[in-house]
């Protein structure tokens, strides 16, 4: 007994890995997938790794029918615009976008320049990290997913803010190191290989709207974010700047981190006293719905660099998306998401 | 109901695969993997993707008790000198190293430059390659691993072989490209990124070992070989020059490449007209069983190119070693092995 | 007293390069620059290692004014389409592009698809490899460029050939790994970084243009390039797959190798029997006019592999047409060239 | 007229950029290179671009012979224990280890964990960035080099230190993203290319002993350094997190900026509206003596986030060190230095 599950804009990163780890899902059928440039072709004809693995092609949006629960994997803006016709295909729906993530208009409005089309429906959505928001997912028949480095930054502080270790004196700063696929798949200069290969490329100094996610998920509000783009194509490094609020044993903050990852079972403390693994690293992530989590502590200034890794478009994207479906049916939470990653990768 | 199996040599690349794989295999319950230098340490602190998936130890060899078949993954030469020993503990194996591909021990001794040590058990052996020796691996109890190399030559040529369509006066050369991941999990100054990143290094001219193996699964002489390293970790491309005994048109060839193709759950024809995934490319297949297949024709000269790209680790190591054990064992050939790859990687 | 050149078509990476190494030429002013999209731009707005190097900025075609010498790096086609317009402003050309590097229009139009624009003006340019052409070179006012892929393959088959140590009866086949930078300055779908970087891409298989050059620069009919992208942004390493005539010693081969190399100002002869460098690798050559010249034969077979490694921007592309002017010119061969290229990198 | 230095250290990547850059030096004869496991072979044996430009052989360091003036590319601790020695050779020297970089003895115990040997000569060294203590350097016999993570540091923070900017009640961090050759010449299983290649690998979270240095140089106390390793050979980018003191308007910190770039040989200030070239990128820098800075603030928070892009290796290393030189000789402060970095790379 499966689920009908339908996949509005099917043709990007995203979509391909919701498309990747549905078809593997043992509770799920996948109906359609969309995108308005490559109807009619295969869906293999953009993410060649399905080739063989489903004769599914890609339809109009217009053709979609309904469903047990639609992924919106559109363009940020589209969901908020079209909302009405997805809700009449389907009660249940996991929007990738960042049109419903933030709960208050205003902060929408001043983060992403304009006003929000469908602010009365912001609160429908629950914010889809399970990690942060588990309860009310399992409840919602609406869930959005969260910014790729939001979640990076998110599960990377989590540990200090559940305990209550910061200072809050002083600021959070939050180092993002992220590849090329959180571009999305459309070609330009910026990402033009001779250009972005090999480049430590400053993408968003300051001002980098998933600050806001965090800040409201948080509870947060001296918190900054800064994102460069390394070379690589998946995956995030959070490295994030903190201060104790009171002097600690390397212990106690070990506690405070098993306290959290103890019960996740997409979470693993990565701390290791010697070899060459000892704290996060994306590398070992592509393709895996885990997110490492680890830290480092100044015993001479209070500093704790907490770190996350994961990967975008997993853990970051469709896996966390798919992690909330299973919450939301019933499912056991980590079907269709048992991929370990690869090593050495 | 599962079997017991154990890997002996699990602390290098190709061992850290069958872990991988074997893990998450559905009629497999792995009991006991061996590393002299590791033992007593978690398999996580060399296969740090494993974190949290296993509790399993290394062991000693020495402790290596009774299985139902036992995967051999030592350094050349040792399942040679100790056969005995792994015969001793289990009537199944499945060997991954050069020690029993080749039948003839003079042609062993020509290649590896010494006299093999059992040469009386070389026959005993079925070379583990599905796709070239399907039915033997059934009824064989014994299974030799096939080169990676070996492997992506192998099924590079093998349709233009079955029929019968290389013109026997010309030669075969082939050129493969290789990532890092070959040279095994031994740091030295050839491995040492800042001399290895980036590098195009001609790593075997001439003379490279895996053309015996080839020369014997396809029956030709005139077959040369050329490896070199590329910026990549995991893969291989061989990119195989041939020539056409006659004329023949695209048709032709894509029916005999179908031929081949078709019935095999690992191999796919890749060759499109259109798009940036024309013909086949390691890059989409790392962590995947599949080997892609494809070709392109020179009308003018009668030189057909063909190319067959493949994870080394695992359509060119575990993969294929685990494939084998399906077939010894009677179940679903495909089963554990069902990794499709990752795009954008 | 220094000589005016101007460069047409100098927004893509070959005039790039053409700038940054006259910018340096001891005996040359950098007159203009042209580029229909960027005209009124700092030439470090597209070229950002010139940043604060020069004031110089693009102008269009239409200002071009008399010169010395015209470097034209402009796309194939263009050059002929407009050469009356050239030859206008200066008696002495270097073209980089396609357009005038075979002599024979049949020739031209069997690997270019179409007739030749100016078929009567194909001989008045030398084929500007100096390696292989140094007198005429000297003796011309107008140069033709060499194709990167053409020069690596002369150079790698160029020791052989003059000692005419082939075997008529079989095949060359060049097999080349080439980096982005080869597709040139315009981004798209196959160039965007997550679809390109780790790639491992058969761009030509079979029918590469560059075939032709090599066949009438070194009189060689059964010749046959392949040509594979690799994760490198310049570069390429061609690996010609060649046949003794007669069995040779080693050090025969050396001798015919050294003939060539000794008296050559950017030729260099490696083969080393220890450490990781023994063979040519273009990791180390980017940004020289080095091309780097090695082999390796196989005593069993009389198979010679031959190896050529060099940076396409430079040695392939605007080096090259620096020497020639150099050569034209009168001044020192090396004027300008003499960067040797960065270990590690 | 020409003066003779001599490389004590000259077997790893900083003395095969001191080689590289004083070949080319036209005031400069290098006299001898030493190493101790090299000792007998070419130069170009290890450091293969030289290959062709120099006969020069490794020497014992017994051998070493007086010199106008010595450069030190020593493991750290050594120019120390040997001071003597070198002081007998050479009245000039240019130390490029750690030893004689900071003025205080409790200071250097704090942070490299045992006492200083020689505690009495620290103050006879000039610390040896130009841009922060030219005159000193100018006046000096003895120079110390520069941390390359430290150069990076100070030049990011100067131009916001030397205008007085500087919140003193908030944190400065600096997360600094570097290349594999930061770690040395010495292949071990954190530099093996399987596992290397693509890490972003958290190297030093906290406690980097470049704090020091930076702190002393700058006079700031509040300063935090975390070092990420990312997937590049060469460079570091420092993306400094800071709070101005004051409100600003953007001109008046490019005022600041300009007024520290503008007479600076070796600096540049990176920062546009549009493009691909934004802010200062170490993938444009390899080989080059220059170090782009530039900024960003976030007028909401009054957070400035300043950065340096350099090549460590040059700017970080030989090339600041040969800079030195110049001023202490009373050379060109640039001669020797020219090379613009290659653009695309």
């Amino acid at each position: 007994m499966t689920i009908r599950v339908s996949i509005a804009g099917a043709s990007g990163y995203a979509g391909g890995e919701l498309l990747r780890l549905l078809l593997d899902h043992p509770k799920v059928q996948v109906h359609q997938a969309t995108s308005e440039s490559q109807a009619g072709r295969f869906v293999h004809s953009l993410h060649p790794n399905l080739r063989g693995r489903t004769p599914l092609k890609f339809i109009h949006l217009a053709e979609l029918e309904e469903a047990d629960l639609l992924f919106l994997a559109l363009p940020h803006g589209q969901a908020a615009a079209e909302l009405d016709r997805f809700t009449a295909l389907s009660r249940r729906m996991v929007d990738l976008s960042a049109d419903f993530r933030l709960d208050d208009p205003e902060i929408y409005s001043l983060w992403y320049g304009k006003p929000h089309e469908r602010p009365e429906e912001l609160r429908t959505f629950a914010y889809g990290l399970p990690e942060v928001n588990r309860e009310a997912i399992r409840q919602a028949s609406r869930v959005s997913g969260v910014g790729c480095n939001a979640t990076a930054t998110n599960l990377a502080l989590l540990p200090l803010v559940r305990a209550e270790l910061l200072d809050p004196q002083r600021p959070v700063i939050v180092d993002l190191k992220v590849g090329s696929s959180e571009g999305g798949q459309t070609a330009g200069p910026a990402s033009h290989h001779p250009e972005r290969s090999g480049a430590v490329r400053s993408f968003s100094p300051t001002g980098h709207r998933h600050t806001a996610e965090v800040q409201q998920a948080l509870g947060l509000t001296d918190l900054h974010l800064s994102v460069t783009s390394v070379e690589m194509v998946r995956g995030v490094l959070a490295t994030a700047h903190t201060w104790l609020r009171a002097p600690l044993t390397e212990k106690d903050l070990w506690q405070a981190y098993r306290g959290v990852t103890a019960d996740e079972p997409f979470l693993r403390l990565v701390k290791d006293r010697t070899g060459i693994h000892r704290y996060p690293d994306p590398k070992i992530l592509a393709g895996s719905n885990h997110a490492d989590i680890g830290f480092e502590m100044d015993p001479r200034t209070g500093r704790v660099v907490s770190l996350c890794a994961l990967d975008n478009l997993v853990k970051g994207a469709a896996g966390s998306a798919i992690q909330c479906m299973n919450l939301m049916l019933g499912f056991d939470e980590t079907a269709g998401l048992s991929f370990t990653g690869l090593h050495p990768a």
